[in-house]
Formats: structure tokens, C-alpha cells, sequence
């Protein structure tokens, strides 16, 4: 069989994660990884060839979809547009509020290059938007709710580092257990910020530093904090190290819809539990690969996005094979 | 706007569900319900007009899709491919092991008269198909579980009405809530039947019967109930007619996968609690006729299943509007 040839462009969390998951995938391969930074100061897994950005149009034809593993803040809104000129992409981005306009200039490049680019591919975006759209489609009727954790929020790590007297610390959002047996029970509560998440942090403090100072001003940092139940525990780094270098997420996504003229209530709910955020993503990325290169086979250019695509174009069997196994 | 106008072909449990949820959906509306009965012995809700089966062809041009809401035993394996011959349809055909050979009569028939037909459509076949196909994909080293209930099961409530001394009785399939646990944990367990499911019975005895004869006949059943846990508990007829008439259901589809050489857990899972399983049926019946009645307009015909179609089909929101919103 001849295999899908990726690339990964951007070698941070994600890209490491596109390169561990692609082996899982029978149907693909990885071609080369490239990279702002000298290639030779970057280490990969395998024998994958690392190649500078500046030679990336040189794998215009020995490369049918490149997965886009750069940030969302500067990376991809700079990068997308560029590259789908010339490869099939696929990406994470994820500022939820921009993704029209983003949708908009991929679209309009991709158009005139015949290229196909997935936008806003992962779990949030991603498979939670999809369940949130088939919901919604299914029970008009119905009120959502999205809880997201237990997780690692790299913005709120990074505020507790900048507190005077933390030495290093981690920051976990939990959905409040209260607030998700609520809606499972199906009563369609209305939740304060303080009542959906609680917040829970992990330092470790400089020699000398007082617990008690750095706790009050943790939980009294505006917008990060204050608004939020939070515990903050003091731990050694080895304990730091050992139990929290991990970068565990997930959430749930619910509707509770009302069906017979209201008489009856009808719970949808969905919800991953990682061990690795970044590997999932990662996943889902590539699995979407194989619809970005199968779309475009098919002569279908542009931006698209999971809502889209017919599912079965992330599956490597065919329709009749699915018909038989999984309908 | 102009509303896409449906047919509801059979009206029993899901055609009155069907007619139920129309209401809810903005953009269709009900023309017809048809029935192989006299249809002066059929008392819709509504106004709707009931019409024989002889008539149905008078209305070629009056009903965009026709929702099928017959049977799968003999009701759809007959009444599919002939009139898929001259309207869309969207039918709830759920006998898994026949599908495919269903899908092929279908599709030679529709792909002949330019007609579209969704099959299978509903939660199981349907969404739980969805969410093991969109898992599998994106986690390929994996385990998938499927649970079934709290829900009523027809063949087992007909089982138990068979046994000498029960007037009136109700089986209720229930998932094992060990079982769930075990699987939400990450362990990856292998169940025999009796561990994953359970099973409890309402029953409405004769006057005089001997309740320990029906019980101990009851949980010795083979296939039916001799492989499982069963509790059989002993009601009033009023307290049945009560606490026991509706037709609640639902379910939990697992996948537990493993990524970065499988050292990470990721685990999704998906469940549905329904107050009404019929209710719920027909609701993603009608949210897939929008699907039907757009494919068709756009040119394409034959069968289809839920794998086939991108989920905005089915959505009334337009592509910019759901990435605004939902993305």
C-alpha cells in the first residue's frame, strides 16, 4: 500500500506528539520535521530528516499533507495561509474567537492553490465542537454545557511562576464535582464562574519564602483566581518533578434536551479523560490527515473544518468495511 | 423560508415520536402521516392528514423525505427500497447484522431514481456508531465497550409475559455499574457477559400464583435470563401502570487507547440517558431528513449512512454561523 507522506512543521509538544502517534497509523508516514531553529539543534526520535523552514517548498512533491503543530497566537495565523499555497495542511488553532476570520484568509489561499486545509482540528476545537453541533442539531430544545478538565492550563502555571517567592509550580482547572453530578441529574442548573471549576496549584517555594503570603496572593490575582475556589499546596521539587511533569486534560461537553413537548428529558453526554493533552491532539490531527489528502484527491480544495467532512474520511476502511464492523 | 415538508410512513412508538418532535424544528413541517390501517381508525395529534399506503405515489410531489418509522423485522427490509424508487427517505433499520445487504437494495434503487436514503439512522445504530468509528480512528491502539441501558427491553418484557402467573410485567437491561467504573478507571478489563450487564423485572402476578415458581423460571431462562444477574420484584398493577410506562434508554460507548508507545491513557467516553427512547430516535430521524433533503437538492442520491454525511447536514445553521458559534 501506498503510504500517506506527512511532515511536521513546528517541533514543540504537538509536533512531538504527531511524531509518536504516527506509527499507530498503518496508512501514513513521516517524511521530514521542520524547523525555525539550525536543524542540527534539534533532536528528533527517529531517523527523521530535520529541515530548515527555508527549504520547505523543495518538499513540495514528496510530501501530501503537512500537519501544522506551530501556536496559535503568532505561529499559524502567520504560517497557514503561507503553506497552503503549496501542501494540504492540517492544524490545532484554537482562539475560538478568531477562527472566522482565520476560516476566511485559508479559505481564500487554498481556493486559488487547489489545496485543501483542515482548520481548528483536536478536542477543543474538535471533537467537542463536533458534539456540541450533533447535539444541538439533534435536540433543539436543550441547554449545553462544557466543563474542562482535570488539566494542566499553561496560562495559569505561568501566573503562579510570577509570584514572588515561587520557585516553580503547576496549575490544575477540575470541573467542580458538584456542578457535573448537577447536570447529570438533569436538572439544568445555572452556574456561577465559582460553582463550574476550582482551581488547585502545586509549588514549590523559594528558601526562605512565606507559605501564607504566597497563598493570599495566589488566590486573590484577579481574573486568574479570585473568581475561583482555589487550594494551593507547598511540595518539594522531587515531588513537583515526579508527580506533576505530566500534562494530563480533558472535560466534558453535555446537553440535556426536552423531547415530547417538554415531558421528557434526554442527557447527552461526552468526555475525555488524557493522560497526555498534547498526544491526543495530536491524534486527531493526524487522523485528520488522512481525510485532508483523500478530500483533496477527490478535487475537494479550500478550508474546511471538522463539520465538514464526512467521518468516514478519518477512518482507514472502507465503507463497506465500516457498514459491517461499527454501524 | 420555505420548510422542507415530511411524510411519516408507519405510526407506532418512533412515527409518534417523530410527529412529536417536528414542532421543535423550525425549518420542516408534517404533511402526511400513511398507515396501512383504515385511516379513520388512526387518531393522530394534530391536524395531520392520515393517508392509506395505496395513496402514497399522490404524494410524490407534495413530501421532500419520507421518515420510515416501520419496523426492522419486516416493516423496512420490504417498504426501503420501494419507496426510496420515488421519495427521499431516513429510516431507523437497526438489525446490525444485516446491514450491509440492506444498504446494497437500498442503493441500487436510489442510485436509479436520483433519491437519496439515509439508513440506520438513530442512537444505536447511529450516534454510538459515530463515536466508535470518530474513537477508533483517532485512538488505533485501543479497546472499545459498549453498555447498554437503564432501559426497557422488548423482547425480554415479552419473555417474562410469557411465563406462567405474570399478568403484566417490564424487563429493564441496566449496565453493570462496576463494570463502567472499572472501565472509567483505565484498567482495560475483559467482562464475561453476566459482569457487564444486569437485569431486573416488574411484575404484575395472577391472582394466586406462586411468586418463588415465577422468579426461579424467570432467572433460569435460557439466553434470556440464565447467563445474567436478574432481580425480579413483585408489584401492584397500578404501581406498573405508574412507575413503569414509560420507555426510558441509553447507553455509554468507551474507547480507552494508548499513545506515545503506550505509556499515556486517553479515554473517551460518550453516553446518552433518555427519558424516552423512542423520543429520542425520532428526534435524530427528523434532524437527518435536513441532511436527505440537502444532499438531494446538491445531486447526490443512493444510500447513505450517518459515516457518509458531513454533520453540518444536519444542522439549520450555515457552515459561517457554526464556526462562529460552535467552532
Amino acid at each position: 500500500m501506498e503510504k500517506i507522506r506527512l511532515g511536521i512543521v513546528g517541533y514543540g509538544n504537538i509536533g512531538r506528539g504527531v511524531e509518536s502517534a504516527i506509527p499507530s497509523f498503518s496508512d501514513m508516514e513521516l517524511v521530514a520535521v521542520f524547523t525555525r531553529r539550525p536543524p542540527d539543534d534539534v533532536q528528533v526520535k527517529g531517523n527523521t530528516e530535520v529541515v530548515h523552514f527555508d527549504r520547505l517548498l523543495d518538499y513540495k512533491d514528496k510530501i501530501d499533507v503537512m500537519l501544522l503543530c506551530g501556536g496559535s497566537a503568532t505561529d499559524l495565523p502567520e504560517q497557514t495561509a503561507k503553506l497552503v499555497a503549496d501542501f494540504n495542511t492540517v492544524d490545532t488553532y484554537d482562539t475560538h474567537a478568531k477562527i472566522p476570520e482565520y476560516f476566511d484568509k485559508v479559505n481564500q489561499v487554498a481556493l486559488k492553490s487547489g489545496k485543501t486545509g483542515i482548520i481548528s482540528v483536536g478536542w477543543d476545537p474538535g471533537l467537542f465542537s463536533m458534539v456540541r453541533m450533533l447535539a444541538g442539531a439533534v435536540l433543539p430544545d436543550g441547554t449545553d454545557y462544557t466543563f474542562w478538565g482535570k488539566g494542566v492550563s499553561q496560562g495559569h502555571s505561568d501566573a503562579i511562576r510570577r509570584v514572588k517567592g515561587v520557585k516553580k509550580g503547576v496549575q490544575y482547572t477540575l470541573p467542580s464535582e458538584s456542578a457535573i453530578e448537577a447536570v447529570r441529574s438533569g436538572s439544568v442548573p445555572a452556574f456561577t464562574t465559582r460553582q463550574k471549576h476550582v482551581r488547585e496549584c502545586f509549588i514549590v517555594a523559594d528558601d526562605g519564602a512565606d507559605p501564607k503570603v504566597i497563598e493570599n496572593e495566589i488566590k486573590n490575582m484577579p481574573n486568574y483566581f479570585a473568581d475561583y475556589d482555589t487550594t494551593v499546596h507547598f511540595i518539594s521539587e522531587e515531588e513537583l518533578r515526579k508527580q506533576h511533569s505530566k500534562m494530563p486534560h480533558g472535560g466534558f461537553v453535555f446537553r440535556t434536551g426536552f423531547t415530547g413537548g417538554g415531558e421528557n428529558k434526554q442527557i447527552i453526554e461526552f468526555s475525555l479523560k488524557l493522560d497526555s493533552n498534547p498526544e491526543f491532539t495530536s491524534s486527531v490531527l493526524v487522523a485528520y490527515a488522512r481525510a485532508a489528502y483523500r478530500l483533496n484527491k477527490e478535487g475537494v480544495s479550500g478550508a474546511k473544518t471538522v463539520f465538514d467532512i464526512p467521518l468516514s474520511y478519518i477512518s482507514h476502511m472502507s465503507g463497506a468495511e465500516l457498514r459491517a464492523a461499527l454501524l
